[in-house]
């Protein structure tokens, strides 16, 4: 077959500052997963786009090209609006637990194909399946049963799903090309887009734990992935939250089960609530319940409810004791005092290596490997006392955790003011 | 074996614009040759550099590095000084056949280990090999033995030169990372480097012809290249030349040994015969004799007599007939008047494809193929009457060979002035 373009004239006129065509764009992601762009010439052509850029148009064609490059779902005829939720990921970021079911609680149906983490943030199927018996996988008819029964499904994204994405992503992990905003944003998109939702709300996360720190980047990403969805049809919202500290108490995966799980029980603690309370309302306006009294869906019942029914659907049992590593170490905190620092990547990091994430794909991670937090910013802390719980089922690996965590958690003396930082900094329409 | 640094980490460094420490660049290179950094990796990282550039002190430590890949020759002990010469490389840049021989004329050694042509710029080795019987393939041995008998010795680099650079030239070439000044100027002086010469006069070309057509990029790596050659002890002179038409009226293989002839004979066009003779007095001056009489070693017979030895020495028989492409083409001029430009890129890429270059490496070139230009820009010229003639193998070659010089050549009403442009335009030492 002759190629209608070539490979180095593609990659030389981004690399000269040009924008490229639909049809050299549409032609790069197909040759590549036609084996005939070879992986060097796409890492020196993702390189040329992290540090030139893609314009608007530029990033919807490289977005449908790589749907285009496998499989659409749609869930058009389930009788109910279907709305889906993506985060950028954070340290402590269980939100999609609780979410999922509190919005199914409304009638909406919500399809949360999800992955596994890979680095200092977790992945929401490792933590699920700490539950007893929860399988991720689901084949289309059973997702779509599942959507039309209980509204709810958090699963395994199939591989037929924008496979040209699958083998880009893991391209730019080892190349030092991740960071590319064009790249992130159509890495995204393309796979809710194909997903068939018909609206979205992004939970886009600035601060050290997040994938991109700062907040004007992670504000690019927001807009860019706002106006791609809407170049697609499909309606998206994005919030713009803070991840300088982790979110709620628990860090690793039964642990963060075990708080969704407080939550959904109209507890827990209050920057979980807040941000779930706040990205329910953002898709239930989406999918036409502006005035859905999200608050007391938790708070009665409804929203667990509507959690156990999706856990039981995917063979898990919401009943069963959770695991918890075996091998326990206190931090302590050194002297009286306020909490005024917790950084999130400091955090995220030791609870990686104590075993809660994986360093390559495809590694078993330890379901009762965590930790938990006894204190938050602005919480008065005692000398001695417990600062936060390490677990792991290798005590091994607690001094490299601990190494982590040097210089994470400051006190100041007691009386020294600590800014309350809002969760949600900026919303994006 | 532990790595001391990870590919990625190195890679993003570039990319944000830092400047690489000599541990890790000695590193990458090293692991790029052991294979534990892959091909996708090192083409990202040259694409960072292409864009983010390097210092002086990185460019320096990257060409040791290449150096250290491979092994280093010595030409110590030949009871003479030696001068190498580089090209970047133009069209019917023959310059090194009547060079070599002509300083080593003056007892000078001229080690030309030399390059086989790709793309639209011949190669040295290609156009040697039109001469029955010659061979580019010396021993280190005989190398040493011819320089220190016949004193000139045009051959090919051997495998143990500088392999990291062969491999990431090769890389390059296909990911639109070729055009980068550290790197293109590393991988000439590795070599150069590593060959063991004590001196090294640089031809540095721009205008359409060259590899860098803009003058002030041309100029940019020929002063890259004088500071790595003094930071590596070897005295450095670089002449940036004009490339803008062609040089001298031969452009091919077989055709330009001729003409090469015709100026060791004392005669040739006049271009020739100026850059051959500006380049002699800058080698001859680094090997210690500046008041050597250059033109009078080309107007009385002495540097045929070594061409005649040199050519003999690699099994060649410098008095048989050259070949001649068995298909003629003749390109007329429209109009009387005056031919005003002569695009050397355009006749490049003619003779190319009339089989002059090839395609990929490892195709055979025809060595009777080729373009014999009858005007020079200057020249009047006369409706009818022949402009160029083009030689091939194959007739069917004819057409695309005439599709690229369309609009190359264009004649004004006689009395336009052309203004003469100095071949060699600058001198950075």
């Amino acid at each position: 077959m002759t190629e209608p373009f070539d490979a180095v004239e593609v990659i030389a006129a981004k690399r000269d500052g040009h924008a490229l065509d639909t049809d050299r764009i549409r032609w790069l992601v197909d040759a590549y997963t036609r084996g005939v762009v070879a992986d060097e010439q796409m890492s020196a052509w993702a390189m040329a786009v992290l540090l030139n850029g893609m314009d608007r148009r530029e990033i919807r064609d490289l977005t449908l090209a790589m749907i285009d490059s496998g499989e659409r779902m749609s869930f058009a005829g389930l009788g109910k609006p279907t709305v889906d939720k993506h985060s950028t990921g954070g340290v402590g970021d269980k939100i999609t637990l609780p979410l999922a079911p509190l919005v199914a609680a409304f009638g909406v149906a919500v399809p949360q194909l999800s992955g596994r983490g890979l680095g200092h943030t977790g992945g929401t199927l490792d933590k699920l399946e700490s539950i007893p018996g929860w399988r991720a996988d689901l084949s289309p008819g059973a997702l779509r049963a599942q959507l039309a029964d209980v509204g709810a499904a958090i699963c395994a994204a199939g591989a037929d799903l924008a496979p040209a994405d699958k083998r880009l992503y893991a391209l730019r992990d080892t190349t030092g090309t991740v960071e590319a905003i064009p790249l992130i944003a159509s890495s995204i998109m393309s796979k809710k887009i194909a997903e068939g939702t018909s609206s979205l709300v992004l939970d886009v996360k600035f601060g050290s734990g997040a994938f991109l720190p700062q907040r004007e980047r992670a504000e690019e990403l927001a807009r860019t992935m706002v106006e791609l969805g809407g170049d697609a049809g499909v309606t998206t919202v994005a919030l713009l939250t803070d991840m300088a500290v982790p979110l709620g108490r628990a860090i690793g995966n039964a642990v963060e089960v075990a708080e969704s799980v407080e939550v959904l029980a109209g507890g827990g603690p209050a920057d979980v609530r807040e941000l779930t309370v706040a990205l329910a309302r953002e898709m239930l306006a989406l999918a036409g319940r502006p005035d859905a009294d999200v608050e007391a869906a938790l708070d009665d019942g409804r929203a667990m409810d509507a959690w156990r029914r999706m856990i039981r659907a995917q063979g898990g049992d919401p009943d069963a004791p959770l695991p918890v590593g075996r091998e326990a170490h206190v931090v302590v905190a050194e002297a009286d005092g306020v909490l005024v620092e917790q950084d999130a990547r400091a955090v995220g990091v030791a609870a990686w290596r104590l075993g809660a994430g994986r360093a390559r794909q495809g590694d078993p991670v330890q379901h009762g490997a965590g930790i938990l937090l006894h204190a938050k910013p602005g919480d008065a802390v005692r000398a001695g006392e417990p600062l936060a719980v390490l677990r792991t089922e290798e005590a091994d690996r607690i001094p490299r955790a601990l190494e982590a965590l040097e210089g994470a958690m400051t006190i100041a003396p007691a009386g020294t003011p600590v800014p309350s930082r809002p969760i949600v900094a900026a919303r994006i329409a």
